[in-house]
């Protein structure tokens, strides 16, 4: 998290205003890191360094972490040292993970060590884990202080501080006992003990839990902030709403990826390379190939019905691709209800029978819409043959693409790959199959 | 939002906490609702109204809309106001809002005249904007009031309010002067200006705006709440944080349901009845059926050329199917990079070209390796138009995937209409044309 302090914070007077007031210069780091971003990267590192040190490091954070490592390469090591020191713990953490060994060494030298071990212990957690989004700048408060010390003691340490809004409450093994809001502390006698007003039942997520774990606590509470904790139940740090925010976000665009068959990628669409779009691309158009040759055999199996009723290709597009639609409409809500929670695995039983009967009801109604078509191009067996595929491909397709995000999800895969390509390609060759044996069946009769 | 102190909160020692404790119950609001959820009714209303007053309308504000207007419906008069009025301004707004006339009128004629208004207020906006997910219960200030004094204000006027960790500063026109945080007022020392530290370059959002515009300002500047003005630029509320990442979830899941061709539907994929689902999916999958007939119309063009290489069939489902499975991909990618904001209108120029150039590699790749199953299958010459055709297709489609997003977008249409399979759809009709004419003109060569 960046401290809500300078991110909402005016332009505090100082030598750098002379220069940036001839501009138009942004008044929040957000958007001043922004500007920065598009300026040359000599002119950027003048403004930076003009900045007063508190917002240079804010305004420093919000770059995108190639351009900080630009930066940091082209900045001496006494204003990087500044600024690391300046910056929060996560982000810190972050830089120093993009970092060359050479250059991480380096910096390590320059640094106080309260710093170097924040970095190290931030920077060992795996990425996708709490522990890599996790802030080890949180509040704490003793449970026998009272309310006007522990007043007293959030505005000593609040400069250094992610948020004060919440303090936690540990023992003398580091163990979390509660937490208590600044808001409660403020509206308690002076004297009240921490511990008669703090949040006894605290909740918390393990450093090593999924970062989504975190992101949905977030989300299921309303918290500003989740404690994380290690496995021996002792307390390492906070995963603040906006940080969990941001992993949720970039969750869901590898969900929207996948569903697509795309690898994922953690670049923006802009500006992600060729050479890396083409690699995440590739991978499922192939294998899809593969996929589509069952249908293709399926196809030269029934050569001979093809031959003698060539007007059954003209079907041949519109019913496989009826039905791998209705599986990939079926499978993304799945994936989707899935990713929110909305739906969970136990939810397969009752959720299969309704699917059915949804899926009878979108095949019969395509069945009869295609219907007159069959009349009009090929009469009234080939309508026949049709209709009656059309009917059970949609359902095919429907249950289909309904069932494989739980099975992957089953077998601990994502649910996510369960892509519309995939479906449609499944239902592609039992489509072939089942058009082309209720046409012989039907037509040779 | 739900206030996070009860949120949070450990249940109060009061008449309730005998009957609950005999039964393992949720210690949290938002678990006390889903467990309150599963029992009958009749129960669920007895645990509820044993609950001290504030948990009670808290717990009440976590059940789903349509369960709090069954359980409204059962509750005597005086029981309902009672809740009511405790609940927050934003939920009860959305409670008022599902009732029929008849009960409004009845509820209205229970509440004293504060909450009336309020509720006329809130209710009067339409879904979907800002003003439908914001809540008058902010905090302010005036200026000119010292730390001390505004502090011992925020004291009195707490438990009303949604949030005190940032209070709004009106002028007399209940223009936004600025925004002051609690943190700020507890480092002042007592006699300082609230002007004096306040952040006088507020940072607001209309009230009519679209509720995303709220939602991806949070998450930009890392706000807790956002201020909402009117036309007028008078303060009218605040969004806070996890209501606007609730709109947020509820626009991506929209997303995902339009790529999918399903219409939007808000009810939980659990709970939405099989009639609404069949409907939202069979508009689009009947309307794709006509879009097929355009391939099955190229089809019957080149009968003939089918007929005599009746093997070309072999490869039709495979490369319309690679060719529609690029430009999913293409299309998903860029209706979630439109959505986040990643990519703009403006960037079409850019990304085109960079597009062609993926598209080539991709289509070259997957031309290579379709030849070698072309010469098995069908002779040299066949191969040969196999992989001329696969060629071209997947830059077909990824072109298309591609720019339709865009399109839509330019056209004010939401760009994640530009569904998987609408562009396969697209990109089928185009492929067949492809395929039989680059076939006629080598084989009849």
């Amino acid at each position: 998290m960046k401290r809500t302090g300078t991110t909402h914070g005016v332009m505090k007077p100082g030598p750098a205003t002379a220069l940036l007031d001839e501009h138009e210069v942004p008044a929040h780091a957000v958007d001043l890191a922004a500007w920065l971003e598009q300026l040359p990267q000599s002119s950027a590192i003048e403004y930076l360094v003009a900045l007063p040190l508190a917002q240079r490091a804010d305004t420093f954070g919000y770059l995108p972490l190639h351009v900080q490592v630009e930066i940091a390469r082209n900045m001496s090591r006494d204003e990087l040292a500044q600024i690391i020191t300046e910056m929060d713990a996560d982000d810190r953490a972050d830089l120093f993970n993009s970092l060359t060994a050479a250059e991480q060494q380096r910096l390590m030298r320059s640094l106080a060590q309260e710093e170097r071990e924040d970095i190290l212990r931030l920077s060992a957690h795996a990425e996708g884990t709490v522990g890599a989004i996790m802030t080890t700048d949180y509040a704490t408060l003793s449970a026998t202080m009272n309310a006007q010390d522990a007043i007293a003691a959030l505005r000593r340490s609040a400069p250094e501080k992610e948020t004060i809004y919440r303090s936690y409450v540990l023992d003398a093994q580091r163990r979390l006992m509660g937490s208590v809001r600044l808001h409660e502390l403020i509206l308690a006698a002076d004297t009240t003990l921490v511990e008669d007003i703090m949040d006894s039942t605290p909740i918390s997520v393990s450093v090593n839990a999924d970062q989504e774990e975190a992101a949905r606590m977030i989300a299921h509470y309303n918290f500003l902030a989740v404690p994380v904790v290690d496995s021996e139940a002792r307390m390492v740090g906070i995963v603040t709403h906006d940080d969990a925010a941001d992993a949720m976000q970039a969750e869901t665009t590898e969900d929207f990826q996948k569903i697509s068959t795309v690898l994922p990628f953690k670049q923006s669409l802009r500006e992600v390379g060729i050479g890396v779009l083409y690699s995440r691309r590739v991978i499922w158009l192939s294998l899809l190939i593969f996929g589509n040759l069952f249908s293709g055999a399926g196809i030269a199996y029934f050569e001979e019905t093809i031959v003698a009723y060539v007007s059954l290709v003209f079907f041949l597009p519109l019913l496989i691709d009826s039905s791998g639609n209705a599986g990939s409409q079926s499978a993304t809500l799945m994936v989707r209800a899935l990713a929110t929670g909305d739906v969970q695995l136990k939810h397969w039983r009752d959720l299969i029978l309704r699917e059915l009967l949804i899926a009878a009801a979108l095949g019969a109604t395509m069945a009869l819409l295609v219907l007159p078509i069959g009349v009009l191009r090929g009469g009234p067996s080939i309508a026949l043959v049709v209709g009656l595929t059309m009917f059970f491909l949609v359902i095919v397709g429907s249950l289909v693409g309904m069932s494989l995000p739980f099975l992957l999800s089953r077998l601990r895969l994502d649910p996510a790959m369960a892509s519309g390509p995939l479906v449609t390609s499944i239902s592609d060759a039992v489509g072939v199959l089942v058009y082309f044996s209720i046409a012989t069946l039907v037509l040779r009769m």
